[in-house]
């Protein structure tokens, strides 16, 4: 079966951003004065064949906890559907 | 009033992912063999101070025309909601 993930990786609350602090102010040079905070994360879009849809979940959370999210300063959520 | 912007930045279909395809290169070496394609974009999440609703969805649209996307190669999504 294929199955589509989609995963979002942001940086926890309590580590310091640089990149969305750079984006915020580059946005107030811009003239965007109400933009109040930014955070700059990863979004990942995988297709994946799985026998059945646990095995799945099984498989793109172990991407995640051994490549594609740093656990110590990331949070990841994943998103997965069949097609 | 405060809104929540949460933009997905993706490349379009069309154009070529190197960073997605770096990812699958490492994750066919680690053994994940199921996966067949990633794309790799960004997520950024974004507080907005704006007088209401509809200011609020032209102010990151009008952010995300002028700085977060390239309208040349990707596309975005916008999600924008109150608090």
């Amino acid at each position: 079966m294929r199955f589509t993930a989609r995963i979002q990786v942001m940086l926890k609350p309590a580590v310091n951003d640089p990149q969305g602090n750079a984006v915020l102010g580059s946005l107030h040079s811009l003239g965007f004065d109400g933009v109040r905070d930014v955070r700059v994360g990863k979004m990942l879009t995988l297709d994946v064949e799985a026998p059945d849809e646990p095995a799945a979940h099984r498989d793109v959370h172990e991407m995640c906890d051994k490549l594609l999210a740093n656990p110590v300063i990331e949070a990841y959520e994943a998103d997965i559907r069949p097609g």
